[in-house]
């Protein structure tokens, strides 16, 4: 068996997210089809990241094994970007120790969510960012919030009440806000991430600036552990799966 | 009666182009309903570039009289994009001369056209961009060619078939392409443009450089005043009107 490593972009806005389903067409369930295809064996799909409807990827990872290397590796990108429709595209192929997976081996994910941030919002980012007019974002005062993000946190009032993992501690290394222009990024890096947890995140950063909240008040809502008392969920369309690190 | 010229970005993707037709989504055809919505009464949009279908515009610009200014010129953006979908913006709202014609006004029309030249497509641009992967695009070579387009020419060999215009001679002013990275950007300014003539030159020129024309093919292919000697026409989804000049 060879262990088969890939790294796949993405635009999300035309699947039900990653993970295969009856009926719906996911990013999981086209590459799981391109692979059966190529190689004429059904094999499962391992994922680092199991993004949600409308989430886009400019780095997502996977991986599968095959029994025959049918195709030498140099040419499993383009073998798989040809059975693949243009909204998913391989853009790295590697052969990987047997012991590798895209989801148990990863110990960091990097999310990046992309805000518009200006008077009249722009047709061509309407996919792919949040459009936010309500204020000029202060990007200092949420990189000062950002802070009490940061390290390990019981993270239940920063996800979705359908979360079904039994633990709500997740590490987050980094929350950082940087401006372009008017566009805002946030870089979000964490072990593993909650149900809705980066969007939930990225929406009360941006709602409690704008609400003018003090400067410790991300510490507070970590403390009650409580859904309601963090702010919106920012849109899936903001969102890519920007990238994984591994053992 | 006032005059009010708008400057339009749009999305060209979900639209059958700029011309109003009849039980079709047309920019043309939602810029009235918004302004019917807004002044309630039936004006007529005077566009400066008839954009076909998936053509995007990043400024394009249109008049149209109203009779009574139930909106301050300062509030007709915001009023106008409130009614409009988001995949139309109005950037900017004036009121101009009543001589001012958005057609018959302008000196010159500019167009950019987008070609992705690299090894693996980027599906966030594939709406936006023809990708191009055949070679990677000699930009210089494309600049000599190009050379033989600017001026006053018959461009019979550069227009549809179905083009309907009496003259086909038209004034190009400028056409080049430079290259950002894995992007080559075509800027084509000219006084009026003939059907699918700037898509008809960008691929002509594309598909020149790959088949190693000789530097003058253009002014050959011009001479001719045939169609068919020219190369492909170049697909909508990568063709922008830029900017209009006016007297």
């Amino acid at each position: 068996m060879t262990n088969i490593k890939i790294t796949i972009q993405y635009d999300g806005t035309d699947f039900f997210g990653w993970q295969i389903q009856p009926n719906l067409r996911t990013v999981q369930g086209e590459i799981y089809k391109a692979v059966q295809k190529i190689y004429s064996k059904k094999s499962t799909i391992y994922g680092c990241g199991r993004t949600d409807a409308g989430v886009h990827a400019l780095g997502q990872v996977a991986n599968f094994r095959v029994e025959k290397m049918l195709v030498p590796i140099e040419r499993v990108t383009r073998a798989l970007n040809s059975a693949l429709p243009k909204d998913i595209r391989i853009i790295k192929s590697e052969v990987v120790d047997d012991s590798f997976n895209a989801r148990a081996s990863a110990t960091f994910r990097e999310y990046i969510y992309v805000v518009q941030n200006s008077d009249i919002s722009v047709p061509f980012y309407e996919r792919y960012s949040w459009f936010y007019r309500k204020n000029i974002i202060n990007e200092k005062l949420i990189n000062e919030y950002a802070k009490y993000l940061v390290g390990e946190h019981n993270f239940t009032s920063f996800c979705s009440t359908e979360d079904e993992n039994d633990s709500k501690f997740r590490y987050i290394e980094r929350v950082r806000a940087i401006r372009k222009k008017d566009t805002i990024y946030f870089i979000i890096r964490g072990n593993a991430f909650l149900h809705n947890m980066v969007r939930i995140i990225v929406g009360t950063l941006v709602e409690g600036q704008r609400k003018n909240m003090p400067v410790n008040f991300i510490e507070e809502i970590l403390k009650k552990e409580d859904r309601t008392l963090a702010f919106v969920t920012a849109p899936a369309h903001g969102l890519y799966f920007r990238r994984a690190f591994f053992k």
